[in-house]
């Protein structure tokens, strides 16, 4: 490997396809006085991040992702890359864009049809028109299927209302102090019938900011962070609003009350709304990618100039980074961050590819809902303990606000239970894995079920004799690297198939036998992300053109796989994929591949090409 | 196990030795209105914890720890008992109690002579003379041995300096807004020659806050959490302080100039300075011990209460902590609050004996150290990782401040890292480990030596064959735990000892080598203080009269036994300790152990009876 590898080199490949835009963005970032926020009482906080927006609209920006027709650019990939790069500034920015842009908006473009692109869209653009996405309500957050609010088809009119406090809407972002209108999802009701949640543009606040009659807002307060986002609570009481301000792309009702869909099924159809709605996710997985390469820059830099303890034959004292503990908090992890950069960039184009087609392409639009939810729920429980072992390693310092980790752990931090409970967003990768799975099986000749079963069988009493001996690979085949991973996921899934038929053609209760069965569905999904992210990272390598920066990367991805592995060793040596000798062969692996990149620790944040006053210290 | 369990029945059991001083100090926290600090700005706060103080000196609490010859209650246990419910409430008073009558106190009471004490003690009691502990400076805060600010007698004074920007005192509590004085540690230099590190009473602040002359003080500003407390900088310009000033039980000057110490050699001056501190390390500890224990009350709470999603058989809504997801993120976590809490109840026990025996009993107190280090930091990492979960495991509502989390988060997360940053301390406690092992060594005689190396050498052996078929031992039995976790502890020790002297006798730098196997050291004594806490949890249930409760933390230890040894299962693989077989049930076992305590989850928080109005949120 190079003794010096150039950044920009990096760069490049971490830009992939956005590049110019990228480009651009950051020179605009560069050329913007950073506000900082960490100092800030809530109101004037909100205010700076209201007065943001209103200079975020100036660039044009918030125009990437919307239609052509109505003054949009139609660059739906392009408009999470604009929104992930908000990610390295003020976080609270960042979401009350996402907020208008991205929920509001999206939701006004992704559900409404022409008469509320026309009306709406250009205002939405131009924050003309400030929304909420009024989806959450107190008692149902994961479970959306079952929102109690409801709208009334009556008289030409529907009527929004709020049954009781457990339905009002919560934690709604733009809700305490800007929004005028918010798209609420309600129950339809028409004709004594219940369709299922749909969408509806509702005012919730008149010119002068009164909430408008019927409507309740409270503020939701302090939070752990985000403060510059006002978020709030809404109740309705008898809201009157006409008919055509049913988002009525998947469901519409005529003048009469008689409701029409082109999707029959009620659940089929809530499930189609909600995946239209997928950019959301996406995009925090994005958000949560900027934040930790934030952190990790911060902390490297600390890291690179920080010095305690002398050594014992010089009397020099140690640059911390140096040592094994420190470099073993860091490196694995930024590692792991170029992993999942990769992984986003791809799902950014799937995104973009699946939202531009001419066609609805069911398949991939299912595959993307389920790569969105298990990128998000990765990359954001990975942004959390990344930020944390960042705090942790610039010790009293990274505790002072003034550093900003503290911000960036606080904003963070709901990102893992935002935009889909993690928990929840793995259960429906597994879910998703297991009907592939069962579906394939279908489609199978005998024979060849015949031969899957055979290979199970194989595997599972491989797994029951006493250990054999592994044959040991060399630690940095990527072969044996995405044999590894890809195995693992067809296992556990194999597994996990087995046990749930098993339980199913017995007579248990059929919720507890997937309940005891959560730990093993979680590790499916996880498995089956696993191989994605490492599937991304391979290819991004075979993307860079210049030898020194490629052969870097492939040090990085050797340490993204190895201790990924070490991390689970437990499950490699339980299924006789590793063998004690190997598996402390992977650990002391681990170590010398964090002593390898230590030099090259600053390299590889520098190539994030973060703009330098986001990530210049007191620390430094 | 009983269908119902007292919770009072745990309580006694979880009380321990100063039972009643506890039971007198929750009466007082039930009976004092909760002031609620999550919403107030930084220096409205600041003036409310400051009166706080003031009702706690009015309590008579602080007097606990001090010597009752200056009207001191002498009960050393019963002052970190106290301190540690305090843990329960706002963490700002705690801490700021903690650096006035732990720290500041207790650097005038340990290191101090009569002299300081009859000047100061009775004004510190009472808050007369509030003050500041001020050893960290912005460039050496693991490394105190080598602080440079510097105390230079001259003409029968000392002059305090600062030599240069990185030597100011940082993140100083206290200091930012009410310390009239410091306890300043600095190089002591008398004639020419310097004595290492001492301590100094130094005026920062004259009657009406104003500065003293030569004294510069800066507010730290806003940090993560505990702004409640006034953290600040200080500069010292040639501070003059009579020669009085040094707290002189180490180590003295004579009006000429002449140093004496009853100990010989700098570097153990040095060491048995810091050592008589350990009290703050101890508290540290056990204030986390509390937040933890809130944290798990608040979530378990709303596990119980909030449903998500419904039964597919009946259509009735789930109870989340029903979900063994859910019961993931906090039962084994609970499990291991408990062991931590008979731990510290131990360590608490061990401390009050060490610093109230007639005589200095050195051994004692190096124990008492290594355990302090090493308990302080498996706790505090415990805690940032439950509080974590805990705040997950309540989605959005879990994000807003009035619900508590937020704060216990982001007030918590520094304690991983003061007091002794935790990396450091672990490797403390294993270097403690290897002086004791290699001196055990020393006092053998050859044919013990001959039996323990060949021991040894069987073990390795062992773990070179192929896994051999290990007798399923009965996953309950508690001897089988036992053994496991001093073997495990023994194993790492014995094969870091070698590893360390096989390198030794090469030619390697001895830096490197060390750094080499610093995440071997790590393990270590990570295995030692397991080994511990599951001694304490043992002990405890041993002491529990009830036999309900008894059984039910019979389970309570099963839990936390066996999620332990499931999160480090890979290294008891590895080394033929479990085979794959056995490895899987454990990971079954501790599924069934959530289940079978999730009926228990609120009695065994209601145990730590925590005053109501400290966990009922609008969570419940």
């Amino acid at each position: 490997m190079a003794e010096h590898v150039d950044p920009a080199a990096l760069t490049t490949v971490l830009d992939g396809r956005w590049r110019e835009l990228r480009t651009t963005l950051r020179d605009r970032m560069r050329s913007t006085k950073l506000a900082d926020s960490y100092d800030l009482d809530r109101e004037t906080h909100r205010a700076q991040v209201a007065e943001q927006m209103r200079e975020l609209v100036a660039t044009g920006h918030p125009r990437l992702g919307f239609s052509p027709e109505y003054g949009g650019e139609g660059d739906v990939g392009g408009s999470v890359i604009s929104f992930q790069l908000l990610g390295y500034g003020d976080l609270s920015l960042m979401v009350k864009a996402g907020v208008q842009w991205g929920l509001f908006g999206g939701a006004v473009q992704m559900l409404g049809t022409e008469r509320h692109h026309e009306k709406y869209l250009r205002d939405i653009m131009s924050l003309e028109l400030p929304g909420c996405f009024a989806m959450t309500e107190a008692g149902h957050g994961s479970d959306v299927q079952h929102l109690r609010t409801t709208a009334t088809y009556a008289g030409g009119e529907f009527v929004i209302d709020t049954p009781d406090d457990d339905a009002r809407k919560d934690y709604i972002g733009n809700a305490a102090r800007d929004g005028r209108v918010a798209v609420v999802f309600a129950q339809l009701v028409a004709g004594e019938r219940a369709y299922g949640v749909h969408a509806f543009v509702v005012p919730i606040r008149d010119a002068d900011g009164r909430a408008m009659p019927g409507v309740r807002i409270e503020d939701c307060g302090a939070k752990a962070g985000l403060n510059g986002v006002d978020n709030g609570r809404l109740w309705f009481d008898g809201v009157r609003v006409p008919r055509e301000a049913l988002l009525n792309r998947f469901g519409d009702v005529t003048g009469d009350g008689t409701y029409s869909s082109p999707i029959e099924s009620d659940a089929r159809r809530f499930f189609t709304t909600l995946g239209a709605l997928v950019r959301g996710r996406v995009s925090v997985a994005g958000g949560a990618g900027s934040a930790t390469q934030r952190a990790l820059a911060i902390a490297i830099r600390r890291g690179e100039t920080r010095r305690q303890f002398r050594r014992p034959d010089t009397g020099e004292e140690i640059v911390v980074l140096d040592y094994l503990a420190h470099q073993r908090k860091l490196l694995p992890a930024l590692a792991t961050t170029y992993a999942l950069h990769f992984a986003q960039e791809e799902l950014v184009a799937m995104l973009h590819e699946v939202q531009t087609a001419p066609e609805t392409d069911e398949r991939a639009q299912r595959v993307l809902e389920s790569r969105a939810a298990g990128i998000k729920a990765v990359g954001t429980w990975h942004a959390t303990a990344t930020i944390q072992a960042a705090r942790e390693a610039c010790g009293g310092a990274g505790y002072l606000a003034e550093n900003l980790l503290p911000g960036l752990k606080a904003d963070t931090d709901v990102f893992t239970t935002f935009e889909g409970d993690n928990t929840v967003l793995l259960q429906l990768v597994a879910k998703g894995l297991l009907t592939d799975y069962r579906d394939n099986f279908a489609d199978l000749s005998p024979l060849a079920t015949a031969r899957l079963v055979a290979e199970q069988l194989m595997g599972a009493v491989l797994e029951r004799l006493p250990t054999r001996k592994i044959v040991s690979p060399a630690l940095h085949d990527r072969t044996w690297h995405l044999d590894l991973f890809a195995d693992r996921e067809q296992h556990v899934l194999a597994g996990l198939a087995r046990r749930l038929r098993a339980a199913a053609s017995s007579d248990s209760d059929p919720f507890e036998v997937f309940n005891d069965a959560q730990d093993h569905v979680l590790r499916a999904a996880r498995a089956h992300i696993d191989r994605l992210v490492l599937d991304a990272f391979v290819a991004a390598i075979d993307r860079c053109a210049d030898p020194a920066a490629k052969a870097l990367l492939e040090r990085v991805c050797d340490l993204h796989v190895l201790s990924t592995v070490e991390a689970d060793r437990a499950w490699f040596l339980e299924h006789g994929r590793l063998d004690p000798t190997l598996a402390k062969k992977v650990v002391a692996e681990v170590n010398a591949l964090c002593k390898e990149l230590r030099p090259h620790a600053r390299t590889l944040v520098d190539a994030f090409a973060i703009p330098e006053q986001y990530v210049a210290t007191a620390l430094d």
